[in-house]
């Protein structure tokens, strides 16, 4: 196997090929369905778990290196960020997603923190204009630091509150200078550990007034993108307030949200609330509010975060299927959310892990555009509803009948039966397509 | 121990009895904090539980016999219904619930089954009269029968949905003409078995439809209690819309049902879903949706509804305290949806179970209300707030700040920094008030 | 889509067939690595799944009818063995397995039951000779009915127990008379539901002592097939002794009874246990207990056993993995458990089902032997582990080291670590070889 | 609420007390049932979570500082140490375990870490001379560093396997000159990520021959105490070999280890595998290995490790039913392997949680002798299974029937019945006796 240093760039080499740092599956520019791929996938790299995280875990250290053999603080992150902006050239990926502390050291004080992340925020700028590359999104860790260990905008000190406004106008200042389309909420400790201690009244109540502040600062400062809520039912927190998109969506259209606000929706997240990926994109969907995918998976067998590069093909078929329902993605994009194992330790771990999460999802864009083709799954859900195109179901969707009528209906109808609904024979036609 | 002929009434005798059939904690005449503990708890006996399931689960058939020597269909309806009403004399039960399939034998056609009901509900009118009981609420059985296998408001076939609509009206008048002052859905059907087959946008716009059609039907017809929802996440089908009430309200609210509707929390439910019974209480009251209880107790390490008899005190303690902090009942109740288990197949078994589920919320009640009497949880929460009653935290309160100030305002403070929760130091008053 | 009755026999059309009543990948006759597909899948029909079943879940009745219009007992099981073993001619299927309740009424008496398994039997064995098929297995139901509540072998009754040991009795006789190289336990109601009442020491003794009774029962009267014990963690009972592989294999351990019994691995209880199917298979083969699969699928969202129909290729591919690895079936095969989704109701569905399951494991068997062939990830963990084969790493394995050398080795060591474990690599392999 | 330094020590002031720092449950002197509560209970201190962990977790820093102003580490692990033994005595805990790492700092290499490590051994017995407590177990920490990302005993690496060995050595050097009864093996990484690398069988004989020669190492230097294998199913890796009780034994039977080889049960890890506290202290108990308790307590609804300060009663009482059935410690004690919640971060919150933990099972302990005394729920279960003391279940018992004369018994047997389990009676008859 080479090594890092010399693969300059992943190229499509096709199905057959047995190269280890090549696409077989994902070739970039490829048109299909009137859109390149790259178009189609707007594939994005997550810095947190690329460019900073060490393969440390609850039960053990670092097993990997990723300091590029700098001390001083800010030369770090400024190495950290030639090397991301390197990597996303190899693997020929766009666009890019970070939170605050993932660019920059932490300060002494949180003047001094917001200081280094604006220094970082223009030399990023710089790196983005030299290699053409895009801002998915960005957010603010407000989960990390001790302060923040009672929440951020559900913090029990208001003090706490004032800080992760500050940090979070602070990132949206720097999505706006680097022309981000995304900005995304995630509270990992917006919830609680205990009911015991915890006024849910006042924490929902404060997140409400945490997120309209953000969002009429973002309007008045020029953002047009969408804010994105980022569902995740518990972890690092017991219980954390945004559990699924429905909770998510309640929320919203409770404090007059909606509209500006879309869902970040995480395979990893969905799993861990007992949903399936393809739920929760549906969900966001019927609800107006499909914006931008975490791309990643879990193990169904574990009951935390895995955040695995996504090699189920099963699984981003069904993902890039609801895309296809959707509309394909506005503001949004797949942003890798994942991390390799912690013994794939090695930068070659790294490109060979995104290459099997790109290759995944261009499988899946490959197999949910054939079965749109092939037409025969959307033909029967149609042909399984006609009911409601005609007589007294025609009447029930148009709001035209009662009760009263219904009943009557119903009563002089000699045998009520439904058509069978071909689960086994629908998940062996998605076979079919699936595997040729 | 007695047979169950020989026991006329479960009498209190106090927490030394070693009686089987006597209550030690609950004492329905006893006057706490302003109202009798029957007042307070409003039990509830579940028909279909109780005077119909006979033991049979997905691996065996009945460990029990609930046909009362009867085989005309009607004369065993009629012998189930004298059988129920002598039983909640028996325990001092005072209210009840039903489906329609509970009280009444199916026809050999929907409008046969639907006299049948009304037969049978004369009867029970009579008895409830006799015995002074009182409806809790009742509900249509939509989901058993094979024509709803695909839902009933969700499902496919118009036809399914105006029968289902025909049961519903049913069991409104039903329950108009019984007096009760509840109408819960549970859409044990209502969800999906496979996204391949399923429009869900249509389906959850039809169970819109449904539910709107009710309430307009009940109010015209002079209900004036409360639509519930139950929530539940999953099973029988793999996913099911009312899925929590998060979900739930999320739903209400698209479709402007709240006010009308409100939950019905079941604690089994609560834990499918990944929450604890006490969460999903608080969910209920923090969207002014509080409305009633189904009390069991799941098995946390199994899968499936269990529905036990509720015999952890912890968690009728926390039960009650959320009853409490939303107001005590108005018109819900403690409605025990439970069942013996299945070796546990005797009549008398019936009445220790219930024995067992009314000590355990009389204790409940009893501890809950020496929690709020002692002072000291609720201080904790009280202080631990404080921060948002002065200064800049009063100004995010009262919406009279922005980010601007609050990032300024971050800016100069020296030091951030929370209190501790004391989660274990809480637990341990709780203990200590618990166990005495 | 054709009807039941149009349909004589399923064949072989290739992937490119878009007939549903067709095989895609299943050729049985094809000869891969030096075996025909029949002979390497050895596939099998679940008499009760089948056969028996008609769709009733723990909240509804039956979605279809399998009495074949007939009333009288004994006709009525005469006809659904007609139809079993027509059905099995149609899908080309050559092993069936059977409860001794599937086959035949049950009498009022056990006398009367037994009796009427004899006759059946007898039905059964003349059908097995016209039709040219073989019993892969059978076992007796020795957990539906109200006797077993408390168990059967481990029920609190002596008087159950012998009631069981008849039984199995008559069903090791029955498998003589077919037979069958194969004799399952599975313990449904070998467990618990409350430690409050359980003698669990006694009951594992007993347990014990049955298997012992039974094993030298089959061995004396000429049975030289295998035993099987099958795993699975809980339901219907809160829970099982037979837990998991390992769990069995301890108890085979201590009970000695090795050697007689192999597992039955099914793929949902695995699940159930927290263990992947293909973990489960592994644990059978590493202590000599590879006997047979129960092939299915479960929802790893739901916390029950679905016994959905397998069709999920990489599961599949994992288990024939495995199954090579272990030499492939001797006496066993694969056992579809699994029935068809309650809505899917008809009988074009029960042959589109194992059309579904049956295609999925013939991909499966392909793309085994692919991955076997292709030797990437054969020859990275032959490679992973060459440490063992050299120096201290011989020395460990030949046993001819203890802690003081080591110590001394380990420190003169410089520097310690280990290569990377390049899961992303080998997953994305795998998808290669699986997608082509 | 005092501060730390205020607390001299912590005095049992009886149930009426409302001072934190004070035992409400917990009298170390008082003798009951023949011995003192101190001797039943054997407290221990887990040195990790109470001296080292900071409060980090995945998504957080610390949230507390445990470095005592130190900036050289041995002089950092001698405060540290001093702080220990301070804390057990201002608790009343006489034991307390430690893995090498927690006590002494990793060094530059494998020989200056161990050489730490013995310095700092000596230290801690002087400590422990002067202090008057003693060693529960010790352990090696074989699966934080880097080098042990793929296992220990089960690494691919003999190297890494050799250095485990060495560690496990140098602790087994500590136990012994501590005077410590137990050694304790918890195999954090003795598993596997992912089976497409792993050689099961292999790292199974390899962990195999690693705990024989621990055991012949320990044994022959004078070890008379018990080795534990501490069970955990997954976390950190994707599943762990030692499962649970009943894999580890399955394990130990194999490979002819039982008898010095026991169970350390952690409740934690017993939920998380699916089984309750009590199950795995059953399973310990029959199969002759009830050895030691990580006592602590997980979150039903969390996937993973919490290790919370148990509180819940309900628990404790059943653990305590089965330590006095296995006839109470010899070896092993009750080792608190908890941490307080991130957000309860400071040293009174340290004290308020092991107060909380060693009142709940002061109160386990009252109320589990008091279910003895009471000798109801015993008498149930002797009853219960009468019929194998007399008959043929006495035949059954002694081994003196077989299949042939089972069945006959079995045809004459007209009526066959089993008595109700009475479950809710039996958790009512629990309740009165833990809520008086």
């Amino acid at each position: 196997m080479k090594n890092y240093g010399e693969i300059t760039g992943i190229r499509y080499e096709g199905k057959d090929s047995r190269e280890p740092f090549a696409f077989k599956y994902y070739n970039p520019e490829e048109v299909i369905a009137g859109k390149t791929m790259k178009e189609h996938l707007k594939f994005s790299m997550s810095y947190w778990h690329t460019i900073d995280a060490e393969g440390v875990d609850m039960f053990g250290g670092p097993s990997m290196d990723k300091k590029f053999g700098k001390i001083d603080p800010m030369e770090m992150y400024r190495a950290k960020a030639d090397f991301a902006f390197e990597l996303m050239d190899k693997l020929g990926i766009e666009y890019y997603c970070f939170h605050d502390a993932d660019v920059a050291p932490e300060g002494r004080t949180v003047r001094e923190s917001l200081e280094n992340f604006e220094v970082m925020v223009d030399y990023i700028c710089g790196l983005q204009k030299r290699h053409n590359k895009k801002l998915l999104w960005a957010t603010a860790n407000n989960f990390g630091d001790k302060k923040f260990m009672a929440g951020a905008a559900t913090s029990c000190s208001a003090d706490v509150f004032a800080v992760a406004a500050a940090k979070v106008k602070s990132c949206i200042d720097a999505t706006i200078k680097l022309g981000g389309m995304g900005y995304v909420f995630w509270g990992g400790r917006e919830g609680y550990e205990t009911l015991l201690n915890t006024d849910v009244a006042l924490e929902l109540d404060n997140m409400a007034r945490f997120l309209t502040m953000a969002r009429d600062y973002g309007r008045k400062n020029g953002f047009t993108g969408d804010f994105y809520i980022e569902p995740k039912p518990k972890e690092p927190t017991k219980h954390q307030y945004d559990f699924d998109a429905a909770t998510c969506l309640n929320f919203l259209r409770k404090y007059n949200l909606t509209g500006d606000f879309k869902m970040n929706i995480e395979a990893n997240h969905a799993t861990l609330a007992g949903h399936t990926f393809q739920h929760e994109l549906r969900m966001a969907a019927v609800n107006d509010a499909f914006g931008s995918i975490d791309a990643n998976q879990g193990d169904m067998l574990l009951g935390w975060d895995t955040d695995q590069f996504p090699t189920n093909v099963y699984d981003t078929t069904l993902c890039m299927l609801e895309v296809f329902k959707a509309g394909g993605f506005t503001n949004g994009g797949l942003n890798f959310d994942a991390k390799t194992r912690r013994p794939s330790n090695t930068l070659e771990d790294i490109l060979l892990a995104y290459i099997a999460g790109m290759d995944s999802f261009a499988l899946g864009l490959r197999t949910a555009l054939k079965i749109i083709e092939d037409g025969r799954i959307d033909a029967f859900v149609d042909n399984r509803y006609r009911s409601y195109r005609e007589g007294i179901g025609k009447k029930i969707v148009e709001g035209t009948t009662a009760f009263e009528e219904l009943s009557d209906y119903a009563m002089n109808l000699t045998d009520v039966s439904v058509e069978s609904g071909r689960q086994e024979y629908l998940e062996t036609v998605f076979n079919n397509i699936l595997f040729g």
